[in-house]
């Protein structure tokens, strides 16, 4: 506590005293003013110190020369523009050699050093070095004081002349350069972190190199990251997977528009289970049961019904599954599309391939940088995309020749199938991508269409991304009688999904569609072991927040 | 019952019979025979007659020689690829004169006379006339009875030659050609509708209009129309009001990237209220009790704290709010941004002006079209936009100079001071949208951060569109220890906050944002008189299906 909070609290907690010159009205007004004025400094000094808790400088001494130059804001409320710019740190470069900047970031490291200072600044995925020597023309000793005592993860402005060091700055992203500060003032302070950033941004490698050579660095357990996910979210292996993330929906959207799609949007509050089987999140809706949707299945074939043609939704899927695996979570992302057919679903292969030929090409052009940071904590080969369709009983065949030889060919392919198979089709085709079609009926949905040659298998498909399941689509079932018919056939009580058969009574265009979980492909591409690493608040079975 | 099912019946239910012929092997061999002709063909009928109620014709007679013209299709299953190609109704113009064209489409009407036909063709929001006339050449007596007899709404496909008409084709969108039909064949059969398609796109004007003649024309109910939503969504006002809604949710993106902003996905499942006062859907979550998030506030906020600089999220709201209004939704889609700000939040209103500005361009541009369609069935005028920033106390001055003196100045404002507002606003400004900021800080929630020249008003605004608010925003409280002070004099349990508070406590950049309702802006942009249409399954107090 400050001295002008502690003369202002005796002054808030004295009672009516006795003091002699009580009764003295002089005395009296200037103690009553004396208190005023400490009131109001403690007011002025419990401003400034907003959020810190150890007693640490947060203002330069009256009587420095230079204390324009440091000291914290008072909290940024609206008080006016100053017309000010501020200059990103990633744009930090020699040629701006001489230049004065300003800067918004944060402190990432700080090292005094006798008269000097030595700060590494952090703007997401970007970091630079700023120097401070009091030579008391430019900086002063309380100002490199002030700077080596900000707490790490504050936000800070700092001014300063970039320069161009002798030797590249090792461990920053602007190597070529170096702020010289001529001004620090700090936005907002960080109190004691829960973990340190550093520790949170370190590789599984390079703590085995420390290993090897004796050294313990410490890491972040995954709890501890996301119970303090605001914070783990900070580190630039993750501002780097939540643009990728940005970017895959954002190629989604476009490529599909460009196909003619158009986005929906569809109600998560629905009456009945969206899909026979799977575990629902029941909630009471007005007094009338109703559950979250486990997928737009129903409502997207609703909108091909409706004439929209090509639709495509991004939105929250639902299951309440007590899957504890690293790639189910219990609230996700689908990227789902919907199509009229003329007459085949490789109608919507066709789609699906361009689709994510565009997503692996945008990835590994524009956001290369992103993929780079990425894989600097979590290294990872960028994969390989083909288009490559295989039908199921092709897949059984390489597995059965590849020492699986006892598969079920007509049962659904589990985990470890589905890598192997993976590993053999990267081997003969030199893909990580590939679609899988023609699924033996008994394993998938019973809005699936047959096919029209052999009925025990349908006119569906998986999607593989190094092995593993990204979309699941089929052509489905338009005619109402047939879907009756598999409905009864799948043990579907009938009433459940009265208006969805209805719906393709009045003329319903054939049509098919997909279904992309939004987390496993960047998961996926990106090589990472845990799809909560790609939820930015993930839902699993033991965890609801933050 | 065909002639062919009633064989086939008759053969399955038939018990071990005395005919003397059952011990002749030769007889009974035939009768088995017969039996399963009989069978197949009444398999392959009921395949052709899937969804037909009534006894039509649905193949051409075995004797007509341009039987391959016309007939029922087997059901689509992905039986080949004919490389054939469709061409879209909307293309069709006087440039294809001659041409012969394949369209698939819906039957929108028929009308048979004599020896010809006379059907509209529908395809979304375009439409066509095609002909049949039976000379026995190209077209049989046969082909034009399967025309006319092809239910409304059933999908087709019609082959045929493009020609330009004498006068042009009056209730048609496609007026300046028609298609003279080779060639008919039936994808999918409509069953009776509950209502017909010409009735529910019929605009009030043209009921009014007929109603002056004395002819009483049929119109369709609000709620007829949403329990069949999937055939209400046929006609061209809601295809419009869809490909509006898809406009402006990408319009929202593609100018926020451009700003430097990125999508996010944060969680509808959460484990307290996301604000306090207003009523969440409660359910269990594997145990625990849960809610649905009623806007992404808090999440949005965290990514700010994480970094993420710019940010923006399309996804589901949640209000369990027994609101049964013109305006309210129990699930609508939030459009939310969020923002570090360096000073001032004129800054986000410099970025809503900005998206706003956009999205008015780029519909009554680019959607011109559509905005058209609407109007056919809505009419209403494409609204003005200026920019245009008032603080609450000139729009409470504004007011009580207008006809209102005993406005509460520091009250919020009702829907009926807000549209009289947004009436003088228009006559004084000449536009249909405006900000209204400054207002007083006990209308806002409490992380609404206070002015810092008067507490009792706050950095935060609405934004109106014809005197309708459809944003909603502030800058926020980014200090831990003033967010946990207005809590408490708000009367916000602390335990209930307690991890949102704890995230502004390691450095949280000063910012500020806005949420907006979807489905309000293109009600409002239209001058649409319900929220229910443009949502496209809407969800209220009353209605959860389909």
């Amino acid at each position: 506590m400050s001295e002008a909070e502690v003369a202002a609290l005796s002054v808030e907690d004295s009672q009516p005293s006795l003091d002699p010159d009580a009764k003295n009205p002089n005395a009296k007004k200037a103690a009553k003013e004396a208190a005023k004025a400490a009131k109001e400094a403690a007011k002025a000094e419990r401003t400034q110190q907003r959020g810190v808790k150890a007693a640490v400088m947060t203002q330069p001494d009256a009587d420095d020369p230079l204390r324009e130059q440091y000291g914290d804001y008072p909290l940024v409320q609206s008080q006016g523009q100053s017309g000010r710019v501020w200059t990103r740190v990633d744009a930090l470069n020699s040629e701006l050699n001489g230049q004065k900047v300003l800067i918004r970031g944060r402190i990432h490291t700080t090292r005094g050093k006798g008269k000097s200072a030595f700060l590494v600044l952090r703007q997401r995925t970007a970091t630079v070095q700023a120097l401070l020597f009091a030579d008391e023309q430019v900086v002063s000793k309380g100002m490199v004081k002030y700077a080596t005592q900000v707490t790490k993860e504050s936000i800070v402005d700092v001014e300063g002349i970039i320069k161009v060091p002798e030797k590249p700055v090792e461990g920053c992203s602007q190597k070529d350069v170096e702020l010289h500060v001529t001004l620090i003032r700090v936005v907002s302070r960080a109190a004691i972190l829960p973990f340190e950033l550093v520790d949170a941004g370190r590789s599984e490698e390079e703590v085995k190199a420390a290993a090897e050579r004796g050294e313990v660095l410490s890491t972040v357990g995954q709890d501890l990251r996301l119970d303090n996910r605001f914070l783990d979210l900070r580190t630039p292996a993750n501002q780097a997977i939540f643009r990728l993330q940005s970017a895959v929906g954002q190629i989604f959207k476009s490529t599909l528009l460009g196909e003619g799609f158009q986005e929906i949007h569809t109600p998560k509050l629905i009456a009945g289970a969206s899909e026979g089987g799977a575990a629902v999140f029941r909630l009471d809706y007005m007094g009338t049961p109703a559950c979250l949707a486990q997928s737009p299945q129903l409502y997207k074939q609703m909108a091909i019904c409706a004439d929209f043609d090509r639709v495509f939704e991004i939105g929250p899927v639902f299951r309440a599954e007590f899957s504890y695996t690293h790639r189910h979570l219990c609230e996700f992302m689908g990227l789902d599309l919907e199509m009229a057919i003329n007459e085949h679903y490789f109608e919507v292969l066709d789609v699906v391939e361009k689709l994510f030929g565009a997503i692996f090409d945008g990835l590994a052009t524009t956001y290369a940088k992103e993929l780079a940071v990425v894989g600097q904590q979590y290294p990872f080969e960028v994969p390989t995309f083909k288009p490559l369709r295989l039908t199921f009983p092709e897949g059984i065949a390489m597995l059965q020749q590849g020492g699986f030889p006892d598969v079920d060919p007509m049962g659904d392919l589990n985990t470890e199938l589905e890598r192997a198979l993976g590993r053999m089709v990267k081997e003969k085709y030199g893909t990580d991508f590939f679609i899988l079609h023609r699924y033996p009926s008994v394993v998938r949905p019973f809005y699936t269409m047959p096919c029209s040659d052999d009925a025990n298998y349908s006119n569906s498909y998986d999607v593989f991304i190094r092995g593993e399941e990204i979309i699941s689509g089929a052509q489905r079932v338009h005619d109402a009688d047939l879907l009756v018919e598999r409905a009864n056939a799948c043990g579907i009580p009938l009433d459940t999904i009265q208006s969805y058969i209805d719906s393709f009574k009045y003329g319903a265009p054939p049509h098919g569609g997909a279904g992309v979980g939004l987390e496993r492909v960047v998961m996926l591409y990106c090589g990472l072991n845990n799809i909560r690493k790609t939820s930015m608040f993930p839902r699993d079975p033991k965890r609801l927040t933050p």
